[in-house]
C-alpha cells in the first residue's frame, strides 16, 4: 500500500484535543525533507512558536539535531495515534520535571500543555504530583517555570 | 471535628476512572491515625495489593516513612479532586521512567497505571514517548518492566 | 494519650542546635490550618526569611505546593525529634549536591545549615566531600552557591 | 527513488575502525522499512548479537520502541559520517555512566566499545576517567559491568 | 621527608567518633604507595570488609580505580579533620539516595554509617528526611537497602 | 627514588594531540605542592584560561576543592597515558550533557575539546550523539553551551 488516507490525515485539519493524524504506514516512501515538513507541521500544532525558536536557534551550531527534534520527535514519535496530545503532555511534564535542570524545555512545554487543553489547575496539579515522586526541590523549580508561563498568558491566581 | 459532606465521600464509592474524592476541608480536625486510614483506602484503590506489601516491607525498618508514603501521599496528594488517577498514572510514568533506578516503582506504577483505566498500548505508547525526553537507555529499562507486568497479566502481544 | 505535653514543645522555646520538638501524637486531632502553622513556625526557625520567600512565591502559581511544603515538609517530617537540625542540613547538603540543578535550594539550605549551627568550614568541608561521591561539576557548582551565601554573610576568606 | 554513490555505502563493505557510512541524501525517499533495514545493518556491525537480542526483546511489549532503536538511533544517528565508531563509544561509555541505573546498556556497549576498536585498557581508563565527572560510586558500578564483560571475553587482568 | 605530629596520627590510635586525624602537611613528600597505605587505614576503619571487598574486586578490570578510591578518596579526603566521620556519613547517606542506583554503595556506608557512631534509628530518621527532598521512590529504595544492612547486624525493629 | 626517565616526561614538551605525559612512578616522592604544580600544567595545557578561572575563583570559598580538582583530577587523572586528550574529552562531553544541570562545565569543556583537536563539527556530532542516550532536552542544552562557545571562537555556521 502506498496511497490514500494513511498519509492524508496528516495534511487535514485536526482536532487537537481528540488526537494526532496517523503516521505514514511502513510501505510509503517519504524523503527526509517530506519527514522534516510533517515533523514540522506536529510542532507548530503543538508548541507553537516557541518550538520554532528553538529549531531556529539550533541552525548555526548543530541543525541536524534541530532537523532530527523535528523530523523524528514531532514527525515520527508526536504524530502517533496511540496517545492524545494532552495525554502527552501529562508524560512530559513529568518527565521534564524528574529530569531537573530542563527549565527551558519546560517553559515550551506548560506552553504546549496549555495549548493541547490542559488547564493552568491541572498543570498545577500535576507539578504538586511531581512532588511525591521527585521531591521538594524538583517540583518548585518546575512550578516557577509554570509561574513565568502562566503570568505571560494571564493565568495567574489571585493571592 | 466537624462532619458532613467534606469527608463522606473518602468513605464512600468512587469511581476510579473519573476523579478521586474531594479532600477534608481546612477546618477538619483529624488524627494521625484519621489521615493514615484516609491514605489507605486511596492507595489500596489506586496500587492494589503491591503498594500494600511495600508500606508492609518498610514496617521493620522505617515504620514512619511507609505512614507517609499512605498518610501523606496517598492520603493528602493523591486524593486530590484535581487531577484523575489516569492522569496521575501518565506523569507518574514519566517521572519514574526520567528518574531512572525506579523500576520497583514502576512495577507498582504500571499495574496502577492499568488498574485506573490506561490500556497496555497506552502504557507502551507513553513509554515510546520517554524516548525523546529521556533517551532510549530509560524508555528501555521501563518498557522492560512494562514487559514484566504486562506478562503477568495476560498482556503480551503475539509477536 | 490525647492532650498536654507532647504538643507543647511546639509552641515552647527551643534549643535549635540541640534538636527538633516532638510531633503530634497519633491521637491528637488537627486541623489542616494548624499542620500549617506548626509547619511554618519550624520553617521560621530552620530558613528564616528565605523559606518564607519560596512560599510567598508559589501562592499565585500553586498554593497547594506552598502549603505541603510547610505543613508536610516542615510541620511534619522536620520537626520529628529523630535528628537534629544541623545532621538534617548535612543530609540535605549532600542531597541538593547530588541531585544538580537545584541552586535556588542550596541557597536556602546553606543559609539554613549556618542558622543550626554549622559553620562556613564545615559547610566548605561537606562539600569538598561531596566531589567523591557526586564528581567535581556538581561538587563546584554548589561551592559557588556558597560562595554566595557566604559573601553575602561576610563568611568568606581572605585569598 | 534515487540512486548513486550516496546510499551506496550502506551497503557496501564497511572499515568499522575508520567511520560509517554516509547517511541517505535527503532527496531519496525511503520507506520506513528500508530505514529499519538500514538501521539493523548498523546495529548488528556496533553491537552484534547484544543488540539484537534487545530488540527482539522489545517485540511483545513495545515493538515500534524496537523499530526506532533500530531505525532512528542507528540507521539515523549512528550511520552519520561526522564520528568514527570508536568515537561514539567513548561519548556513548560517558553519558551511560553518568545516566547511572544503565548496566544492561552498559553491558552492550561495552561490548560494542570492543568491537569498533577501543581495548579494555583504553575502556577501563575511560570508566577511571568518569570518577573524576561522575564520583566514585557511578565510576564503579560501570567498571563492575566492565569486569562481568571483560570476564566473559577473556580480557581480564591477572591480579 | 619530614616528621614530626602532622603525620604521627595517621598511624596512632584514632577516636573514630570525635574526628579524622591531620593529613600530611604541604612540605611533606610522600610516595603514592604510602599515599595508597594511609587511605586503605582510613578505609579499613570506616567501612571495614566491605570496602576492602569493593578493592579486591576492582583489582583484576581497573586496578588504578581502586588506588584512586583508596589513596585518593580515603587518603586524601575522608582523613581531613574538618568534619567528623559521623558527619561525613550523613552526608553520604544523603548523596546515595539522591543519586539513584548506588544501592551498592549504599550497602557499603549504612555498615559504614553504624560503624562510626549513628543508630539504626538516626538512619532511618535520615532516610526518612530524604523522602522531602528526593521523592518518595530514593527514600524507599535506600531504606530497602538500610532493611537489609540491620537485618544482618540483628537491628531491625519488631514490627 | 627521585630521578630518571619515569618523570621526565612530565616536565618536557607534550604533544597534546597525540596523548598525555606518564604519571610519576609508584616509588617516586612528592609533595603535596608538586603534586598541585603538576596539575597545574595539565589544567593549563587542557583547559586555558578557563580552567584557571574556576580555581581562582574556589580560592575564597573552597581552596582545598580547587587544590583537589587541580591536582588529583589534572595531576593524577588526566595526565595518564592510557587515553588520548582528545578522547578523554569526548568522555567528559558525554558525561557532562547527561549529567545534566553542569552548562559552566561544559563551557570549559567544550573550549578544552577544541583546544585538544576536536573539531566544531566533530562535538556538534557528539552531542547530536547524546540525543539517543540521554534524550531532546539535555542534547539541546549541551549545544546551546556549543552555540555560545562557537560563536565566541568565531566557528557558527552560515545558517
Amino acid at each position: 500500500m502506498t496511497t490514500g488516507p494513511t498519509t492524508e490525515p496528516t495534511t487535514g485539519p485536526t482536532d487537537l484535543t481528540t488526537g494526532p493524524t496517523h503516521p505514514t504506514s511502513d510501505s510509503t516512501a517519504e524523503t527526509r525533507q517530506e519527514r522534516f515538513e510533517r515533523g514540522m507541521e506536529v510542532l507548530n500544532r503543538v508548541d507553537g512558536e516557541s518550538g520554532q525558536r528553538v529549531i531556529d536557534a539550533l541552525a548555526d551550531v548543530n541543525p541536524e539535531l534541530g532537523h532530527q527534534v523535528v523530523a523524528w520527535g514531532f514527525g515520527e514519535i508526536y504524530n502517533r495515534p496511540g496517545l492524545s496530545p494532552r495525554d502527552r503532555q501529562l508524560v512530559t511534564l513529568g518527565m521534564l520535571t524528574a529530569l531537573g535542570g530542563c527549565e527551558p524545555q519546560l517553559d515550551v512545554h506548560i506552553n504546549a500543555a496549555l495549548n493541547v487543553g490542559l488547564t493552568s489547575d491541572e498543570i498545577a496539579e500535576a507539578l504538586l504530583h511531581t512532588a511525591v515522586y521527585c521531591g521538594m526541590p524538583k517540583a518548585i523549580n518546575a512550578t516557577f517555570v509554570a509561574k513565568k508561563v502562566f503570568g505571560e498568558r494571564g493565568l495567574l491566581k489571585d493571592s
